[in-house]
């Protein structure tokens, strides 16, 4: 089969692979039909994440069961599903409470070994998904997979983001950074009933786009964006804001002071560093701090009802459809940020 | 000055009456710029609830503060106002524990002597407000009356249907009834992140002007509505329903088949008798049944908030709007159920 | 094997039957060392409920499992279990929510055929065990039966009755009967930390026994309950109020005029008919109903923590121990309001 | 008057000081029967708070309303009372939401100038109380002050500690610091429900007395106390986590390593500085930081139930008790750690 896979730094390569086979009974393989480019997959390109050179990138993506293992219950061949990103097996502690992104064996696709065991990822024909019961969640027929597809991932972590800062109706919530996780999370928070959801940048084109969405704006290039939404909130600030943009103190500096006393900050950002945090200050105002990965587990059969009534659209982030071939394009085009999120179009489902 | 008082069943008459004055020094006097004919109110248009005759009619209306007390802090000569329309001390035990419905001195506007003191109501040109720290909300400039006023009673009543119901998005939620709070009802369930809302009504006319605000409806008339919903939820019924109708038991019969095991069946419709209910299927499916009347004083702030930045638009329900010496015509228009939501337009304001 | 089959009203008979077997490869075949006589068992007892003639009874009991089928994960010969009262499939939508109790394919051990397919139940040497995964509960070594016995039904009862309730810290509860299950409500009543749990009954020999638990208690037979529960509580009423009686409208409506206003009735009495219920007061004071049965799959593993560590001990409640050849006398001693908790003894484990 | 007032580090003095008056219709005057030095005093005795020299110190304190403002609706004199450590004015953004302690005009007792005026504190014999009728809270007749007086300060800060962490029944909650916060806040954990409270320490001592109090204990200087708590719940770590200490980031650490994945870490001790914290670990594990200060105008009433009830007993931790000449021999003792809670005896009360 057809595959991208990671070689050394920004050296993806789409080539030929041995088709993937059934490991355990309670493995499925997943003809997959979509896939998506995600800011996560920028550190793996990047090397900032080590993986065994030959892995098939990627972790967001949808398509058909192709074959199960014996002990799988709920999936049979020709079932449409969303894949979790994050694999989990259903049984430990963590996931007897439904806490599946920190399950004993959590893995996630194409990030390997991040987990001990390295699993291919989405960008390919064929995907071995293990624990298929628990990794799967069913599609409904008649959404395409562009409004799909992101329940897999993104959409799951801006919902989560979202649902951990504890969001009620009628509040104010600013999101720093506005790249594909931050227009998620905005979306998810005038779904749960924020009054005003203020988008915070320094690129002027992704402000704009997040206009067209519908979002107000604040150019932190151009003023300091701390006072910009205390200007907007009698002085206070804001109610919950979420930092997406992740890696270096500075967005988690701003968020922390952007929000007001006793409100919440929710972490959605990639970090990987040690920073110094004014712990005084905190306790003094009594923020919180909280840190989402995303569960698509969890809330993927909600998102699926929300996404096929309409209440949440993320394919209207989709700026490029690319085909499997084309993948290292899309890497490219994402890295430069030419590209907010980018649909790998493997093939044509059942 | 003039109001429109009650006299006897279906006898309201606009009159000259003398202009309230400050009865304690923590009341204000509210000049009405624009009150509402509320559901409640037809209770004692019709003579179902007693009202000392003469009383001033209405609880639903904001204006500006014309005259405080020295003992009010909060608002003084001037200040745009929403009134709630239960009055509370702000101090006993329920009000502390801002659970100002159930206040211990609680009372209504034009209701009197439901609670005691008769308080007269909104159709006026002037209102004495008792508690005025409490009681008034304060109104922001540069939104219109039409989009506020709710807020002091019906809008209030939808938040608290769906906030009691303990409502997280991706839920389908039915609504037993199309009249005015059923619709607000409605339109908070969106706003909190329904995935669906089922309008259920026996009135055509009602059903498509739910569909003309983007509900979806169902005909009770010409199919079970249980069976209906349960054809939408894969067999399961909807996981809160709204009852908005009241008065008899069949709505909430309905109401309580037509909600899934281990859902909430949430009354805001007006209840005044004793009725057969089956505990034991309610038992034996864990359905919650949990009762509101609404609470402007706990949510005004929060409303105004959502409505102000278009958030929610309970104006899109004005069918009338009529001065005050039309209140009869008003009441009659509303009996007939020809009007949804009838404005009542007393001044300009300050 | 030996087994307490039901032949009629008040016929229970030990005698032999023939031992079960897997009937799936989900099942488990557990050997019992310990059951209980439950409250619902004596509806069946007495012929209120119907079962097909010889079926076991019984479903509050633990053991050491047998034998497993190739498709059992989580548990093998020898491990020491508490079984659920409740079957669930750990599939369904219910189930996927956590909300086993209400599971698509929901059964209960000798109760049948209440669900469909008759099981037979806990007074019995073996019993077989469908959904082995899903339906039972590791047991600790170290802590003995007569603890952990009740967490498979009555002590999960009296955890849901409170956590329904929504009950935090410093409120006052009443809980209207002091039977068993009345008791381990409110022995969960005081670990969520209410203030006061007030137990209401006619016995006076139950209150005796309710005081020697750290109770206090008030004597329906001697003044009106709710007057002394408002009394207690500077005439507000209870803050939750516990139904732990059933059959009759009489408890309930006692539960639901002795709590306050916004307050909560959690009804866990077992409930068949229709009642006459005063909505309109209901509505007017904003009180809420909830149900429950019971879920120790959900919360199985946290009570068994509890009791482990000795916060919660249901072993106090036994007042009978007999082997399993005389639970016809523990039906009789029951009954008669004898005896409080029966243990049923019927092996010695592993 | 007598008044225990500082005059630089480690410089506290009893003297004569003129007495409080009234300063606006809202204050009120309290003759303060018992008060008790808090962890927060120390900062200030030391000089790492300044304070305008002449201060009276001390926040923690009750005694009977000696005279009132004219403004002041629910206390008159005679009227016994705890005083709340935060003032609060009840009327702001924040106050209207209960957030009482983020008061847009908080100011603290015997801190000054911390938040701009500076208060007399409570080492006096007469306090001056601003907003008295919310900064008051009554106390019942029939309890005695050493039960009651740490409910200003100390036990709301234990009790906001658990209920800001979210605490549910049956979790294992682990207290870094076992001086008088942390085991408050052990107190408050198991009156929430917590299955285990394990106080960690490096004092014999301290540890010691924790025992006596009905805690398990973990010595962090004999070994890794992480290495200890997770050796006790499975290799996974304490559910929640109470961070008592402050002042430097070591114990912080240490919480936020103790806590299992998705897993709450309560802050309470007293910050001042910015530290490095590891957020690509809290990230990835998904942990929420929360902190607390302590509001005992939101829950004084809902304390005073669980103290007079006899579910919370802080006045176990009153190891002295002096009168007021000898405040200064009690912060000795305080600082050497000879005390654990030093009480003030000021006089008999009305």
């Amino acid at each position: 089969m057809r595959a991208a896979t990671w070689h050394g730094p920004r050296d993806v390569r789409v080539e030929e692979k041995e088709e993937p086979t059934l490991a355990s009974d309670r493995d499925a393989i997943v003809r997959v039909t979509t896939a998506s480019i995600c800011g996560t997959d920028l550190h793996v390109y990047r090397g900032e994440l080590t993986v065994v050179p030959g892995t098939v990138l990627g972790h967001e993506f949808m398509g058909v069961v192709e074959r199960v293992g014996s002990g799988v219950r709920r999936f049979r061949e020709g079932d449409r599903v969303i894949v979790s990103a994050w694999v989990a097996d259903g049984e430990c502690w963590f996931c007897r409470r439904q806490l599946f992104t920190q399950c004993e064996s959590v893995n996630i696709f194409g990030m390997g070994p991040a987990y001990g065991e390295s699993l291919d990822g989405a960008f390919a024909e064929l995907v071995r998904v293990p624990n298929a019961d628990v990794t799967l969640i069913r599609a409904p027929e008649g959404v395409p997979d562009e409004r799909l597809v992101f329940i897999g991932d993104g959409l799951a972590t801006g919902f989560d983001a979202v649902a951990n800062a504890g969001l009620s109706p009628g509040v104010v919530v600013a999101v720093v950074g506005s790249g594909p996780i931050g227009l998620m999370s905005g979306m998810c928070a005038l779904l749960f009933g924020a009054s005003e959801v203020l988008m915070v940048d320094v690129s002027e084109e992704r402000l704009k786009f997040a206009e067209s969405l519908g979002f107000r704006t604040v150019n932190a290039s151009r003023a300091d964006p701390v006072e910009e939404v205390r200007l907007m909130t009698d002085g206070r600030g804001a109610d919950v804001v979420i930092e997406a943009v992740g890696r270096t103190v500075e967005p988690l500096m701003t968020a922390i002071q952007m929000v007001r006393r006793k409100g919440t900050v929710s972490v959605v950002g990639f970090h990987l560093h040690e920073y110094g945090v004014q712990m005084g200050q905190l306790w003094l105002t009594e923020k919180k701090l909280v840190f989402s990965i995303g569960d698509p587990i969890r809330n993927g059969e909600r998102l699926i009802r929300l996404v096929s009534e309409g209440r949440l659209d993320p394919s209207r982030l989709v700026t490029h459809r690319l085909p499997l071939e084309e993948v290292p394009r899309g890497f490219e085009l994402f890295e430069r940020k030419e590209a907010l999120k980018v649909l790998v179009e493997v093939s044509r489902g059942a």
